[in-house]
């Protein structure tokens, strides 16, 4: 069963098929973060696009383990670029700006997560990005 | 305003003082993880303890801007002695192994979140610990 081929769940007693379900958290390479404040702004950028997504893409989501690639990007352009991709495709995302306490200039664009949707629409938006 | 003043809110439309809040996340330093399955399992144990946590806790948290810090865990014990302590005292946790399907044997323990709760309940359990 390919990564897209999704699992046998059920509604109203009848075997349904579940996509298999992702989020694609975008991270920028560019701007020199530290191996525990990528992770920060990685978890911080998952759980903001989680909120936006309906109760039925959450539920979906959690039941097939949360599935999760961080991926690199190169700029805060892209970055925009892609979430307006999302938009267009109603696709829930969302964009992270560090607070600047520490090591990053207040404001600074750091992140944006894709999803949780059906794994093709994330790759539509996200697909040519290598993993982290 | 030191790390755990808290903010000035409202509650019936009085001033009312809402601690500071955070989450921690507690990451092993020892199964070589590369950064972003670091980040992949930050962002999974995040997600999982918020969701284990009551919605004013919830609410507050991300009121004061959802903090998070990452910390060093040393190993699978040690995550589990601190998610035992943080259940002690009613602290919202989750850990969080790994499906296996890239780098580590599948089940392996990668991350403990202790949190979002009030700044010094969450030292209470995790403030020993370095920064990622």
């Amino acid at each position: 069963m390919g990564p897209s081929a999704g699992r046998i769940g059920t509604a109203k007693g009848l075997p349904v098929l579940v996509p298999a379900m992702k989020q694609a958290i975008v991270a920028r390479t560019d701007i020199g973060m530290g191996q525990g404040k990528l992770a920060a702004q990685v978890a911080h950028a998952s759980l903001s696009a989680y909120e936006k997504a309906d109760s039925q893409l959450q539920r979906q989501w959690k039941q097939g383990g949360q599935k999760k690639v961080v991926l690199q990007g190169e700029s805060e352009r892209q970055l925009h670029e892609l979430s307006e991709i999302a938009d267009r495709d109603g696709i829930p995302n969302a964009i992270i700006r560090d607070a600047g306490h520490t090591q990053l200039e207040p404001g600074t664009v750091t992140a944006l997560a894709v999803g949780p949707a059906a794994d093709d629409r994330v790759d539509s938006v996200t697909g040519e990005l290598s993993l982290f």
